[in-house]
Formats: C-alpha cells, structure tokens, sequence
C-alpha cells in the first residue's frame, strides 16, 4: 500500500479589483473579486516544499491588477480568458488555468457616482488548458418571489408527512445559476443580459406546481433564447413562507400574513442542457 | 455596599414579517423584521423570578403579525406606533414601548412578482411612553461612492503619519442614517422618500475634502428640504479604495486600478440639528 | 432657525493586529482587533473640510502598529490606555480618546503553534479625557446552554397569549457583557479571568424562573466576587430552543428533541450596580 | 436540437436538531444541522409539475426530527446512514439519498450545561444507492496557526513577482478536511478523533517549505494513522499575516507585529489517497 497525490491544484482567492474607467465625460465603475486557480505540475511542493515550479499566489495577485491596467476590464469574460491565457501561456508548470470573477453591480447616480445595487452578482468562470477555452458565466444572490400563482400538491404521503397541500402559496427564492457557451468566443455582455431576462421573465411568468417545474422553465427559456448557451445549471433554495395561524387571535388569514423562515429550507437542484452540447471537458471543474 | 437593578429592558427582537396587500389588482408587498422592547415595572422577574408582570416576548410575536392582519402595514412607522401603543396601554406594568422596523426594499417585476433590491433597509423607530411618541426613521446599508471629486489634504502630520496627501481620490461609504421628527404625526412615506433623495443628492453634488465635511453637507440637506425633521444622525465608513502601485510592472496608475478594502475603515459620526430642535426625550434611548 | 453641529467624532475601525510575543522559549500570540475614536475640535472639517485639526485615521493605525512594537500588547486594558493618553496627550485637537480592542482566544499547541478557540472575544474599552481613564472590560459572543433547571411560568396571559407555561425547559443565550471598573488601574487579566468565571458559574448554578433572574444573578455574582467592578451590563438574546411535536408520528417528546431557532429570539438586557458606583462619566459614552 | 433535463436532485437543507440524551445523570447534548439530497425518478415534477412521485422536503424534515427521537444520534455517521437508507427503502421513486451532518462542539460545565466551542465543526456525509453505502466525514473551520517554522522560498519569479523570499513567516489556516472510509462500517467516533488529532499533529510537527507541503503532510498523517480512511481532501486557505514596516517610525519589526488580513488569500487545495483505494463512486457526489 502506498500513499499518493491525486489531483491537486492552487491560486490566489478574493483579489478585490475596482476600476474606473476614465476615457469618457462619465467614469466607468467595475467592481470584482477575482479568484485564480492553477493546475500543473505542481507535486513537487507538495511532496518535498521544492517551489521552483510554484508561481507564487501574491504574483498572481499583482497580474490580476496590471492587466487590469494594462488591458481594462470591459468585459469580465474576457478579461478572465486573458488572464487565464496568460498564467497558462507564461509558465511550463502551469497546464491549466481557472478565472472565475464575481462582478457587482452600481447604479449610476452622477457622471462620476454610484449606488451599489444589492447583493446580485455577475459571475464569469472562465478556464483555459493550453488549447481549448471554456466560458461559463453565471449569476448569484438574485431574489424573486411571486406572492401567487404558485400550487403544491399531489406529492408523495409517507408516515412522516404533515404538510397541507396547497393551490396558493407564496414562491421565493434566490437564484444561483451558471450556463455553459458553446464557444470560447462571445459578446459576453449581451449574452448575459439576455440570459438575466429570460431567468427572470420565466420565473415571473410560470404559473408554478413546484419550484422544480419553475427551474425547468427558466432554464428552458433560457436555452430557447440564447442560441450560444448550451447548458445550464440551477440551485434554487425554497425561501418558505409560512402562513401564520392567526386562528387564535379570532382572525382568519386569507395568504395575508406570513413569517418568512431562512431555515430549514428546501434546495432543488437541477442542470438542464441540449442534446447537442459539446462535451463539458473542463468547464465545470478544472481538475477533472 | 448594596447590589442594585439599575435600567432594564426586554422584548421580542427578529420578527420576520411578510405582508400580502391583495385589495387591488397588484399585490402590495412589505417584507420586514420587528423588533419590540419594553421597558417598566419588571424588577420583580430579575430579582425573584417572579414573571406576574412579564409579558412573555411570545405574545409580542403574536400580536405583531395579528396587528398586521386587522390593521395592514401600509407605513411602517404608523405600524410600529400602532404596536408600541398598544402594548403600553393594554399592559399596566408597560411604562415604555420601543417598536422598531427594518423594512427591505422589493422591485416590482410584474402584478403579483417582485425581485429584493439588495441590502439597503428603511427604519422606523418609534417610542411611546403612554403620552408621547418620539419617531425617528432611517436608512442603513446604502452604498454610495464617488469616483472623483474628493480631495484630502492639510492635516495634521505627527510621527506616525505616513498618508500621502491626495487631490483626486474615490470616497465611498456606506449610508448608516437616522434622523428625527419634531412630532408622532407625519406623512412618513414622503419624509422618507425626501429624506432619502436629500442624503444621495448631497453626497453626489458635494465636492468632499474630508468625508466629515460631506457627511455635514447631507445631514444639512436634509434638515433644508424636510422641514418635519428636527436630527440627523449619520455614521459613515470609509470604505477606502486603495491605489495599486503598479510601477513594479512598469505601468502607471492614473486612479484607475484600486483594492476596495473593508478593514481597516475610518468611521465618522457626527450629529446635526436645528437649534430650535425639542429635546430628544426617549426617540434614542427606551431606558433614559 | 440655524442648523448646527451637534456632537461628532472620528476614528480608525478595525486595525487587526497580531503580536508574537518570542522572548522565551514559547511564542506568545496575541490576536487583536483595534478601534480607535477621537472627539474634540473636529467643528472646522465638517463645516467647511479645513482638516489642520485632523489626524488622519492612517495615522491612527500607524500608531497602533508601532505601540505593539514599542510597548508590547501583554494587557489589552493597558495596551489601550496607552494608545488613548497618546492621542489626547499629543495632539492638542484632540480632547478625549476611545480605544476599544476585541481579543480572540487561541489554545496553545506547542511551542509556536496555536489553535483558535471560536468565537468567544475579550474586550476592553479604555477612554481618557485628558485628566481621568475609564476602563470598561467585557466579553461577547459566549454561548451557553442548560439542557434542564429552567422554568417560565406565571407570566401575563393577555389575548395574544398562546404560549405554554413550562417547569422544564433549554436555556440558551449568547452571553454579551460589558462591566466597569471603579478605577482605571488595575489587574486587567486577573479580573477578567475572575469576573468570566463568575458570569458562567452563575449561569450554570442558578435554577432559573426567567431568563431575567438568571441575567441578574450573573451579574450579581461579578459584584459580589468582583470587587473592583461597579457596573455590569448584560444584554442575553434567548436562544429558543423549540420542542418537537412528534404526535403526528406517534412518538412522545419528553425534552429530548428540539428545534433551535435563531429568530426571532428574546432580548434580555439589564444594569446592575453598586450603590456607591462612581459616576460612569465617558466610560459608557465618549460623546457624552 | 432538443432540450432535455440532466442531473437533478431535491432535499431539504438546514434542518436544525439539537438532541438531549436524559438516560444518565449527565444530559448528553448533540447539535447538528442536517441536510437532506435525493435523487432519483423525479423528472416528471420538473417537466410538467406532476408531484406525484416527490417526497415533500417538509416529510423529509419530519423524518429526520422522528428519527431522533427513536433511534437517538449517538453517532453522526450512523444517524445519517439510518435516514439514507430510510429515504432510498422506503420512497421506489428515490433511487439514492445523501444526508450530511454538520454537528458543533460543546464543552461540558455541569450534568446539564454546556459552553459551545466555536465554529469548528464535524461533518458526515453518507450516500446510500440502494446497495451500497459511502461514509466521508469532515471538519471545516479549525483555525491553525504556526508563529515559526514556516519558509517559502525559490519560488518562480515572473514579471508580476515581488514578493519577497522568506526563511521564517507565520503559517495560518482554516483547514477543511473530508476523508472517505473504505467501507460503509466503522467506529467512527474514534476514526474522527483520531483524524482530527492527526491533521493537527502534522500541522503543528511540519517544518514547513509551502502550505502544499503543510497539506500533504497532513494528509499523509491522517493516512499512515487511521487504516480505514482511503482518502483525504484539503482546501488550506492561506491566512495572510502581513509584517507590518515600521521603518517609517524608526522602529524595527524582527517578526513581531503583524496584519491579519482575509482576503485576497491563497487557496491551497489537494487529494491524497492510497494506491489500493477503492473507487469513490457516488462519495463525492450524489448525481455522479
């Protein structure tokens, strides 16, 4: 019996980037944390401490902030795809590399001022392996309710079961979605928009038997819209919202009043894709 | 030497409150937290355990989803004096009542679907003491930065001092405000909206050489527009947004690239009121 | 009317400082976070940004960085003592200083290797005015259970009254508390170290009829074993801890399964003294 | 092109169980969240909305509360076994169940009180498919720190390197760790004490050249230590301890004062596993 490494892989996380773009009469604000993950040849630092093939993380750190410089940061796609590029085309020990950037979003308020725009964030996660170029781009903390248009029953009744159906209720949740392009080539930006409507649009506009068939549909739409998104993938926690029984007070609540619990909650979780997607390879994890 | 109670209070904090407006053809949404504390004759309970005075903070609970069913919560601070009220004047052993509300934001995607608009809160904070009502509103979370047009320069230099003095660098905060009604009545929704819009104009017009100086010039602009209110209290963190040095790498930096930190931050606070202001009696503190 | 500033004041937030103590044969790790706030003739910047009265909040954290070098961080109460006679003292702006330093707990290992303890901080909050110090020590974020010995029953049943009357119940808070010292020299590690022990001793020797009597006997216990202390503070969140209806299944639920919830929660707060307390002056209030 | 659903699963998450053991004199006290993933025959729900064949996460829930109640959960790893199996055994349309435990430290004060021990937890994840059953435990948010005894050296130096060369640096981390068992049976409170014993031993015993060194050691400790683990996962991040320059204020800094910063942070990450380790099948991933 013997102790090996298996698959291994490192980089600098949560490099924190602001750039104002200054060209124009209005600034332009880009706000990102940067996140940088490295795989190669790497064993020797891990079996021995040799680093002679270790880029280190803080050089990592300090190429992140001048091509930003360098380059700008018009679209995060592709500045990750550079940088990505970059790690992988400058070091022989570096066969592959991962940049996954999480964009916030500001408001303009002035020529040159801003109002942060809540907790949604862009995604982009974009890997590179010395020949091929894998985009994903995603987005997080997106909060939608429907206070109705939204069933559950007919599920399964098994000893342990206690819930009421339902044909009202409300639906919430907080979207976490990534979708896979086709290509390593885009116009990120519109794609993104595109996407972010349709997610929304389906949400708003399904009348829902189950969160699961909610999923189904924004992903669908998606996919129905965006000829360049050929995969996509949602986790979609149940933000319950319980009716509180206001039978005790002589009051009826006719889906009035609710108490919105945080926990537990449910999660469902599903990929929906073409069945002409190319094969994944590396889009979804980089040491695969 | 004696051991003695001094100032108590207790209460239902973290209420989660969801309300569905369905009288028309749109939903009304209001989503916030409660919390309640109450202030009187409950030496008993601390002492010996005795609990004849006690309300429990259960019942707190309850009656703040049940006032929301009889009585909707269409402004937040008339809601939280409606309770406040009400636990005063039902309950002898109740000399004081503080309701306060954080209520977060929704945009509307469609009649009956809406999507949360970030972290930004409005408060109410309202006080009765079974003959007067003290209101003070609020806001907290509103993230505001300016790409240029602040300056800061001409301070003191001791030992210690290291800072480079600038003409040109980013100021960004993150709007902590509370301020104060000279009376219990109001149209509390356009004071808000006002006080609101006063605070994000002041910060985006006022070319700053110190955040003191600009959060003087919001407090100040609220007190010129909204004449209902008598105190403004802010707290500002200074979110700096530091200069990458990129001469290493052979490359300038014209305040374009920047690491957007969270600690260390400076924290001005400062008060602002008329001088004809009435005394602040319990709208700050529930135990004076 | 007029407009006018009314009290104000400014500060370094959150410089984290780690001191390894390595004189002996042991590394000694101190693990801090550092807030500095400054009051005194700050009116100029806020009302006009003449910032000749300012020292910069960098400035601030320099000193903190160059004090641990200098003096060394063994007490933390005697750390910030330092720090605020030094603003007061060296600059003639300034006319009364606040310190407050939250330590972490780390369990030593080996000779120079340490675990972290969670949670649980030490604090100390040192303000001088130039003639007097108040020292202020406590503690937050001590999580504390009795899984039986506490009662809640006799309460006020008023009509949104729904909760039952318990003998046997879990008693959960995280326990937040702040005492004061009669006098600002002292042994800050012994009287912490004692005063720590008496609030968690209380806690688990009192069979408790309200989370009220409990909280008064933790702090009752500090004074009566403390003699140093004057005031304790203590704010106790009740962490309820839910029984279990398992009926629906056909199980009993003798106090063995329950639902910890996190909201909403009791907030229990309460002073208790000595009636020959020294005034509290700034100890509590920098701006008072 | 047509769109189709691919990988998919439902559960519930965060259920909160806090467990009292009466048997003894002592209580015994058991603290967990778990989290419930199902996979399995559930297309139907996501296409059309048909429920007919969905176990209610609210059942889930429930279950996991009866569960407790009547077989207790002594041990994590078999608690969580026991509702696997119960999800897969009982429901035809769940064709393999995951659930995960996160379970939080308590020290003992008494027969019946307890003091959380901070944010370390212990983790479980057991995956049952109906034949067979996969047992990985963990531990996340254990915080080391080695003052000494930490180099990092002879790394490559790019164009974007300026970090210098160090023979003696603070070495912290928050080490997060599973590790898969060869079998689906086992003693597995004295596995996961003799784990966790071994990853703090070699983080504490290394000498270290890289936190990659630092992670297969520990790694490796945990293999050569404990026969029925066949694998071993790490994410260290590495928790940067900046030495602060003090040369402006004349004073040196022979590695004593330090700025505990968060982000960015490198993130070392790795698999170490026996040659004969069977494959991980579902282990790692439900939906494989």
């Amino acid at each position: 019996m013997a102790i090996t490494l298996g698959a291994h892989q490192y980089g600098k996380s949560a490099t924190r980037l602001v750039h104002v773009g200054r060209d124009g009469q209005e600034h332009q604000l880009v706000d990102m944390t940067v996140d940088v993950t490295l795989t190669g040849d790497f064993a020797d630092t891990y079996l021995t401490g040799d680093n002679s093939r270790v880029l280190p993380t803080d050089s990592q750190k300090n190429a992140v902030y001048a091509f930003a410089r360098r380059y700008g940061v018009a679209v995060i796609e592709d500045f990750a795809a550079l940088l990505a590029r970059h790690f992988v085309d400058s070091q022989q020990s570096v066969h592959a590399a991962r940049v996954s950037i999480t964009a916030y979003h500001w408001r303009r308020l002035g020529p040159h001022s801003f109002q942060r725009c809540g907790d949604e964030t862009r995604r982009a996660i974009v890997t590179y392996d010395g020949s091929q170029t894998w985009v994903v781009s995603g987005l997080t903390d997106l909060v939608l309710l429907n206070s109705t248009g939204s069933e559950f029953h007919g599920f399964i009744k098994d000893p342990y079961t206690t819930l009421a159906e339902t044909t009202d209720r409300i639906l919430a949740t907080v979207v976490n979605a990534y979708w896979r392009y086709r290509t390593g080539d885009g116009d990120w930006n519109a794609s993104y928009q595109a996407t972010r409507q349709a997610l929304i649009d389906a949400f708003v506009q399904t009348h829902s038997l189950s969160l699961q068939q909610t999923l189904y549909a924004m992903a669908e739409r998606v996919l129905a819209q965006c000829a360049e998104v050929v995969e996509v993938r949602l986790a979609l926690p149940n933000r319950h919202h319980l009716l509180v029984d206001l039978s005790p007070f002589g009051l009826d609540n006719p889906n009035v009043v609710f108490n919105a619990t945080e926990q537990p909650y449910g999660l469902i979780e599903g990929t929906v894709l073409r069945d002409d997607a190319p094969p994944a390879g590396r889009a979804w994890a980089l040491s695969a």
